[in-house]
């Protein structure tokens, strides 16, 4: 039987473009012992896989080689199995790949219970909740009273940042790129005050919205924002820094903003990335599946069809033009 | 009787120049039920100074209002007493400011054992020994074998916190800006390796002092530095801010270290000041206190003559040309 994967060719410059990739007829392969074969049906991308695909051997995670399948999440079906511990049948999440099909040992793949969406295990129970989680309550570590201001709030991760942070009782700030975003924060997700960043003057919209300060600053995006939220910031005020979306596709970094305001006021920036925590991702997901069974995430997702969607799709991602976790179905 | 103090009627813009000071002439007052009155004996400079002089009140302690006299550390001695608990005789250390008497209840004046040389008092025991080991100990918290990087080395906080981490068995590299507090650090105070920021080539230098990367960055100084390290910083890595000296007289501030750097690496990156900490300086001092009497801690100071000069002395701490703990014997 045939199918198709997509592999690293080139490494992108800036933008991604549809060159990077070489799409590859394969025949699938008899299994050796112990092997079973996935058929992907969900597939996840994610706006780390723009970091992976750059040739950075120092970074958390080591890149895609050359002429490997691309990296990525996803949710497949056993088709066939010498793996008593994966009989056919059995729903797996893990990392999957830009394929169709996977023949593998299994390690690195957990088993889903039948009964969860596909769709909630990739938005909310699978990397984007475990990490929003662990970046808020376990590196920001929010106190009672406090306001969150999170970054790329309508995104996978940040949707789930300021859900869990309203289900904690904090005060939630969310900045997004579009007013259709603005209003799916306020009106379904409950955010206390959102900002578009496109059209707002920023340092007003952050006055009128913490007017009493910003205590934990969940940076998804980088950008101007960054520099004018560090401003609002209280003294003793932390900083989760998950991602850095702006800054994904430039070859220069922006600078940070300087380390003067983090001595005033005491502050604390921390990146974390999940890769770290991974002996824990089963915990973390069991933690966040508990607000999502207590009816306090609510997700959207944005599905594309079939694999090679995947290589323009992606920069969707970047253009912040998604409406919810994106994914491509297979 | 008469007595000079020093108030302060200007702001600074950049530079301290001498005409944002004024001395006066003063009649010792009266005093109150409770009083005492203390004769200043030596006199602490310390580069925060330069941070109260200026018109911010979102720093992590209000500014030296103008007409006020001119806030500093000091040790002196009580000469005369309405307060029981400060008979005279009696040694004390606390704020006392830029003039030669205080008339005072003792409200933030410890008293100290007549033993200790009050140079000791204000080089280890006071300030600069408690922010280094809080700072240091508590802020970045090394691990055995880690390696620790310190800027301003040769400075009254760098000199302590090398001190400490090579009494806890950990690698330090110093900088500092001439070839002789180079040599002092090395020979005198055993720091593993040192660079001249004013003549070195700060990657190549880096690079060759901690080839396997730096764990802690102790950062007093700011400027070319602070940009070079975090990029030799291993993951997991922390940044305890202390000072950012070179960026005091500035208008407006360099810009920080880009975050991606923070988030690939995953790095704490920390601001602390002491006046949060004032509860515990007692215990803090004691903790030093017990290094200085096993001989792990040695220091220099640089002792200026005279109240007066202050004013002009100060600027020795901005241009590095104070060869030790900078203060003023009255």
């Amino acid at each position: 039987m045939t199918y198709k994967a997509i592999k690293l060719i080139k490494r992108p410059q800036t933008t991604i473009t549809p060159d990077v990739f070489e799409v590859m007829e394969m025949e699938t392969p008899t299994l050796g012992e112990g092997q079973i074969l996935v058929r992907q049906t969900h597939m996840s991308l994610d706006p780390a896989m723009r970091g992976w695909m750059n040739e950075d051997r120092n970074s958390y995670i080591p890149p895609v080689e050359l002429g490997d399948v691309m990296r990525s999440n996803g949710v497949g079906e056993v088709v066939e199995s010498q793996n008593e511990k994966f009989p056919v049948g059995t729903r797996v999440a893990g990392l999957i790949g830009w394929t169709e099909y996977l023949a593998t040992s299994g390690a690195g793949l957990n088993p889903v219970p039948p009964e969860i969406d596909p769709e909630a295990i990739l938005a909310v129970l699978s990397l984007p909740g475990i990490t929003a989680y662990h970046g808020l309550m376990e590196v920001a570590r929010p106190k009672a009273g406090e306001t969150v201001l999170v970054t790329g709030a309508a995104g996978s991760v940040g949707s789930i940042v300021g859900q869990i942070a309203k289900a904690e009782g904090l005060r939630v700030i969310g900045v997004a790129g579009s007013d259709e975003k603005c209003k799916w924060l306020t009106d379904e997700l409950g955010f206390d005050a959102v900002i578009n960043y496109k059209t707002a003057d920023l340092d007003t919209a952050l006055t009128q919205a913490a007017p009493d300060g910003i205590d934990v600053f969940f940076e998804n995006t980088g950008g101007p924002i960054q520099h004018v939220a560090i401003n609002h910031m209280n003294p003793h005020g932390r900083v989760a820094i998950c991602g850095m979306i702006a800054d994904y596709n430039r070859t220069t970094a922006m600078p940070g903003p300087s380390w003067i305001l983090l001595l005033k006021r005491r502050l604390r920036v921390e990146g974390f990335t999940m890769p770290d925590e991974r002996h824990r991702w089963g915990e973390l997901s069991q933690k966040v599946g508990a607000y999502l069974m207590a009816g306090q995430i609510k997700y959207r997702t944005h599905v594309l069809e079939g694999l090679e969607s995947a290589i323009d799709g992606i920069n969707l991602l970047f253009s912040g033009e998604n409406r919810g976790k994106l994914m491509v179905k297979l």
